[in-house]
């Protein structure tokens, strides 16, 4: 490999290998190395998170909201991912030369509606401008800073055998969302993002249980990649029901027309849950309870052979394995 | 005003404009409203400062370093102008598709020298790959996290009449270099960027001075822009002298001939201290005594005339009232 390609920033197979085989052996340190949404670390006895990412989504307008809106909640939720509550975010701009100034301000009031609803504040932040032609109209980097519970252990390695895997909805709406917006398929449909703060539904969830053992949200990649992820992170296999997942009818019959696979669909509203058998129950239904969660389900569970793997049964009583997204099924969707 | 214009990243007039009109009223809070080079409050009685900054200089690579350094050096700053010890940086990298992999690992490693010089740690960090001719090679977002200590209170708004100005070296170095590279005008000089992590002397400095009102690093805009940043927010006059600035003679030399105004360059390893008369040579000394400051200066004073204006006693003992960056002296140079 000589040159960085688009696959690199897909969030799959080449992602996960370019972090880690290239950015985390430069920048070698425990914390990073644990590759999860966010870094937790203490400052003067508070358990701090601390999570970044960058919104390159085009078109920056889409059914359901637009880049503004998706960049706050992207870091609210990347920050509940590690069982925090979101506090503070910064925002950094670049701006492509051009850019209408009204596009500009719908863009800044989606942030602040998004803050206002997340219960976070924006308090810092950087704006940069650069000729035509060396960005697409806009991009945002938002990074945000969380405070972490006293008892709360929630990562991405913690997963174990016997876990109940939870999503809190339905799948692949943002991905298709903007996918179909992007290439000029428009549908007499109810299709949106599904973009949408976690943070409260994730307090609710630790509220009720100690046995959440990992969170994720499954934005690019989607829930396979996500999966995958975590069955590394954790070195155990996890076993998927396709009957189990829930996917709208709407979504089901464009990712048919279009050849989509909605597992590889990334979400931008939705968490996937590693908890406790004992719990599982309790927190889907708290999950249910909440404004996002109401087509919550369990869809599988962590086993102990196979680690590292990701397995599906599907509906006519096959088992197919499940990769990460490999290849360029949506470019730059998040 | 209708569209977004190159003038608006400058950080001059038109930058400030943008920030002061658009965004913060957007996005109303206190902390943001201070605009400062980074957002401080408390979590769990510690005093947190969180900054962030978007790297998109042009080349990536310039004499004296790269965009990887840059964006380490810069956030580490500008923690360090809130008094604060820069702890933790997250890095968002946007690559254009293309990018190659040696050039990729070039600024990944100046960036992990940068922090084990600056002794912060990289802890997370987010990559998205955007396709060829959306981005210029590449973008970095640094944000970081640093803590304050108990009777520290250093910002914009504190400088007050009687401070006397502190200029931590000769100026212009990085702007010049950078300029001079892009547009293809070599000379035979040592000319390089002055790219430097400041939070040792800011560390130095505190210890041994209560009298520290305001700090700022006067980058983008150059000393013009930053004295005037410093005017507006502590409603003050400032006053400096022509002849006590530090200008090397290499840049003095480059700047007539190209018609530069060395106020108005970017320095990336340069503070500007406001410092209660008292304390100004104690505090001198210790920044000289730095491995950053040997070449500091005072170089003015803070007055209760003219409040929000500078000015500056010439050479020839005339005064010049000192502006803003206006228009684009140097787009997108750091």
């Amino acid at each position: 490999m000589d040159k960085i390609l688009l696959d690199h920033g897909s969030g799959g197979k080449a992602s996960h290998s370019l972090i880690t085989n290239l950015l985390v052996p430069e920048f070698e340190n425990p914390i990073l190395a644990q590759l999860n949404d966010g870094a937790v670390f203490e400052i003067g006895g508070s358990r701090v998170a601390f999570s970044t990412d960058t919104y390159t989504v085009d078109p920056i307008f889409f059914p359901g909201g637009n880049i503004g809106d998706l960049a706050i909640n992207g870091t609210v939720n990347d920050l509940a991912m590690c069982g925090a509550s979101p506090l503070y975010i910064s925002v950094g701009l670049i701006i492509e030369e051009g850019l209408s100034v009204g596009d500009l301000k719908k863009i800044l009031n989606a942030m602040k509606e998004a803050a206002q609803k997340a219960k976070v504040q924006i308090v810092t932040g950087d704006t940069k401008v650069v000729p035509r032609g060396a960005a697409d109209r806009i991009y945002i980097n938002t990074s945000g800073i969380g405070v972490v519970g006293g008892k709360t252990n929630i990562a991405g390695h913690n997963a174990r055998p016997g876990d109940r895997v939870i999503i809190s909805g339905t799948i692949a709406e943002h991905g298709l969302a903007v996918l179909t917006q992007r290439e000029g398929i428009t549908f007499q449909s109810r299709l949106k993002s599904d973009t949408a703060p976690l943070n409260q539904m994730v307090g609710d969830m630790i509220a009720v249980s100690g046995q959440i053992h990992a969170l994720r949200d499954p934005t690019r990649g989607g829930v396979a990649t996500s999966l995958n992820e975590i069955a590394l992170q954790s070195q155990v296999g996890i076993k998927i029901y396709e009957e189990a997942l829930p996917v709208s009818e709407e979504v089901l019959g464009i990712c048919e027309l279009l050849g989509f696979d909605p597992l590889y669909l990334a979400n931008e509203g939705k968490l996937l849950a590693f908890v406790g058998a004992d719990d599982a129950e309790k927190v889907l239904e708290t999950i249910k309870a909440s404004e996002y969660g109401r087509n919550a389900r369990i869809i599988g569970e962590v086993v102990d052979d196979s680690p590292g793997r990701v397995f599906m049964k599907t509906r006519i009583g096959g088992t197919r394995i499940i990769d990460m997204l490999t290849g360029e099924q949506l470019p730059r969707i998040c």
